[in-house]
């Protein structure tokens, strides 16, 4: 595998900080740019703090952190304290970082570097609302022929929404922006609901995590138990879906997952239906294939590689 | 169980065929008081036209047979002659029936119907658009508190679409009567997509009811067969969905379906999403519930059913 | 002039009354086949009893009154009691009707009666929620070939609307019946606030209606005296608008209107502009012209023509 | 008078050019910091490009000129050629300008010097589509609080629609970004076509530009002879409207116009109403005012202003 230059942009929030981890400890695969940060889970003070505080777990200061946009394109912010708790980061002890955060705009760093870099060489992958992305792309239509590739978590289609009947929570925070994205002509992959849901915490899953012997493991063990309690007999799970470290795994083992390139839109319309992702499985509508749209998981293979990241952590 | 008394509103359409065959072989636990039919599948007067020949297969000239309205409350009407045929009843050799059709409107006869029945007697079935179930609920408002329950073949939620990726074909076609019914109050069962994709046909159960020692089993076989050759391929089946008579098996046997009692919407707002069921299956959007809403069915006993049915007619 | 034959469908209201009133003084230019109801201004039950009151004041209890729709197509209904009482006649005693309604529904004695009568000969006059109408021509689409021409109160354009900044109320209640009327193919005069605004009691000509030697000129006299307390400081009028009279003078003397036959669309899928008439004055969406859209009238000359149907009441 | 510090955001087309005029020659009472170019009468390599041939008729090269968005937040970019001519400024020779564009982004731009200045001192001025004042909006949210005034050439109420019946043609091509403008809180001016389509241009005022013992007073002479071409026998107007000038002369003489305090929403959600402002003109939605919307100018002393403005050039 050739090494991935990427740019991971989050909103953390507790799955967005195993993620983030992971990536930490996929280092020899995956040249991690920066974090961007984005207002969802939590507001962005919050992201942006809880950002460098998972750097400093990882006694990463030197990954830097830029803060993005405050607010979704459009429509007023929504956020999941009630998942993640008031700091976004509920069940481990946090502390104020020491790291900096970086002067320059997300959104600049992402038109930059993308500018700066070889055409197709830095994969962009947003977790968390696509505000961030769409912007760049508003602002620098240039850089849209320059990105490799958007690797998201996001959508849902066969699963049903989480945040609404219709829609998944980071595409129903700012629909706009994620119209804006489907619409670029950048290659996409897309794991939804669909397939995070298959990709669940468990007392052995965790008790893995756990076992490792160093700091970040048990670290990440104490998230996803707080983590878990909220999905408890909802949506059809047993324990909690691993939305964000879906991304990572998907970066450094795809033959994990399983999709089909095809046409999605996101719903801007309706309120019943803000920010469904419609996703033409079968091929009926006659719109062009936007997206390779994710719909299986080998979830232990997945769980196994994200114990592996961790094992590679302080 | 006691003796349902039943209005079978419907498109005619093959599966509405073979539903229409299944209950008039019911006939010892089901009362059809009529068929009143609608635009969808085909046209109006191709549904009025092969509601009766189906009758006449099944020497039953004595049901009768109201013709309703002719398109939708909004929206241009749109057909499904790519599954059904021209005819609508393409694949079998099909005459013009000696049955008249009555003369008063179908919406009428179902308003009358349930005035002069005691409350809560009397069942209302539709199998396509929802078009004279809703503008019989307009014209005549106090009929909703006198209908028994309204059990209707529509929608879809976890399954995907089939007219639109958003949509199934029913309530796509007339979306705003599926939200004047779903709005109305009165006691409602849906089987969508969700579950009428478990009920295929299969050469070995269209081969059993082919064995029929009579003349309506080897035409409902025949009509299966040539109906099995649109989804080949499509939509992930084996065989073809027998939407339609799901209903009829529904009504016989609810034993066989389990679902969920949840608040349904329907899209009306925006064109990507229109005729969108919205399923609030994990109870996160506080709307009331409305629906029963089918999910699962015991597919071999459903088919064991409908060729039972079918053995009772000539 | 030819006389016309008409069927006025109405939800007084107070202007209705006086229209009503007119209508009924002006039984040489105007056959009037009935007076049909529908809700609006007040519910059903007031819009009933409302038309018949209006009938016994001018000594007609021959006119018959069929009620019609409860509520609109899809919406909840609104009501505009702030406007005219909770009565719907506030300002004038009312009494008990002694006169029936007809048995029939609205809506069938619509149908029925285009049916009955040669085509094109009946005009439709609805100065109300559309909602009667539009369900004829779902119920019955052959009468739109038989209809002479609907002459209705609604829509707003030039002046922006008086039920929210959008929209006229009479098609703000019921957009999807408007909708079903715009798109129906019958010759349409549409008579909005435009021109209605133009048309505003005032001192002087309420006068003259309170000096006519009759009961019914003092009547409306005082109708208007109370209607009029409503739009005080509102909508850049002096007075109060006459709008649903501004129908019965058009079918009168239409020479006292001036308008331009142009496309008209009613928005139905936004909140913020619902029912909002999309006027295409200047030609240029390359929409067909759906209605002769009136924007003048000779205020004067239309006071003098009801002052003088009122003349010939008792 | 203060001094007025402005960023001038156009799209020049041919009346942004006369402004542009009118506002160089207005330097008395005007600190004009920058022109920034926008993506909307015609593509934004050709407003940017006229930006700086407007400067250069005017001997300004050292006015900055800064190029913004190539096109709207979500929507595809309409151009409106068939008014102001393929190269956005037919019917007067152009030329390749000898300045140069600045090599930030307008948006930046506009963040940086916001940033900067003292709050409260600088008036946004965008006369197209709002795009680069959105994006800036969301980028920056702080900036909101330091903008003294924008005051926006837009929108249309009473007077209907240009380049749809519901919309004027800048808040059309930019709907999702007029929102953002309109929910920022910045005290906002709108001149909309209500207003624009009384100050129209004729032979005598247009002469008067002419006689003027310059080359620019001419040049406009010219601008709007071949300008008018488009508006004859359409929006009932003689002449053609001067809308964006009408900006210029509000900042010098806010006197000459009169208007309101309301609230303005526009809409996003619908094909039909596409970019309509709904102007709350009554007080009946009990939304917020947040703009005062003119509807009234004296056009014969704006246009006695505007050339003034234009005499004082070379």
């Amino acid at each position: 595998m050739t090494r991935l230059s990427i740019i991971f942009d989050t909103d953390p929030g507790q799955d967005d900080a195993v993620a983030i981890l992971a990536l930490l400890g996929a280092r020899d695969g995956i040249d991690l740019l920066s974090l961007t940060t984005v207002a969802g889970n939590v507001g962005l003070g919050l992201t942006s703090r809880n950002a460098r505080i998972v750097c400093e777990w990882a006694r990463r200061p030197d990954v830097p952190v830029y803060a993005g946009c405050e607010h979704p394109l459009l429509r007023p912010l929504v956020t999941a304290e009630q998942v993640h708790g008031k700091t976004g980061l509920d069940g481990v002890p946090i502390h104020e970082p020491n790291m900096p955060l970086q002067g320059k705009h997300a959104v600049d760093f992402i038109v930059d570097t993308l500018r700066e870099a070889a055409a197709g060489t830095i994969t962009l992958c947003p977790v968390g609302p696509l505000t961030n992305i769409a912007l760049a792309l508003r602002k620098a239509p240039d850089i849209a022929a320059r990105i490799k590739e958007i690797v998201l978590m996001g959508g849902a289609y066969f699963a049903g929404g989480n945040v609404s009947p219709a829609a998944e929570f980071n595409i129903f925070v700012d629909p706009e922006a994620a119209a804006v994205v489907l619409g670029s002509g950048v290659p996409l992959v897309m794991l939804p609901l669909d397939v995070t849901h298959q990709v669940c915490s468990s007392a052995p899953r965790i008790a893995r995590m756990r076992a490792l012997p160093n700091r970040c493991g048990p670290l990440a063990a104490d998230i996803l138990t707080s983590y878990e309690r909220h999905d408890v007999q909802r949506f059809g799970v047993h324990g909690s879906p691993l939305h964000d470290p879906c991304v990572v795994a998907y970066l450094l083992q795809p033959a994990l997952f399983t999709g089909r390139q095809v046409n999605v839109e996101v719903e801007t319309a309706s309120p019943l239906t803000r920010g469904a992702t419609v996703v033409d499985w079968w091929g009926i509508s006659g719109r062009p294939a936007n997206v390779q749209y994710i719909t299986k998981a080998d979830a232990d293979g997945v769980f196994a590689l994200l114990t592996d990241c961790l094992a590679k952590l302080p």
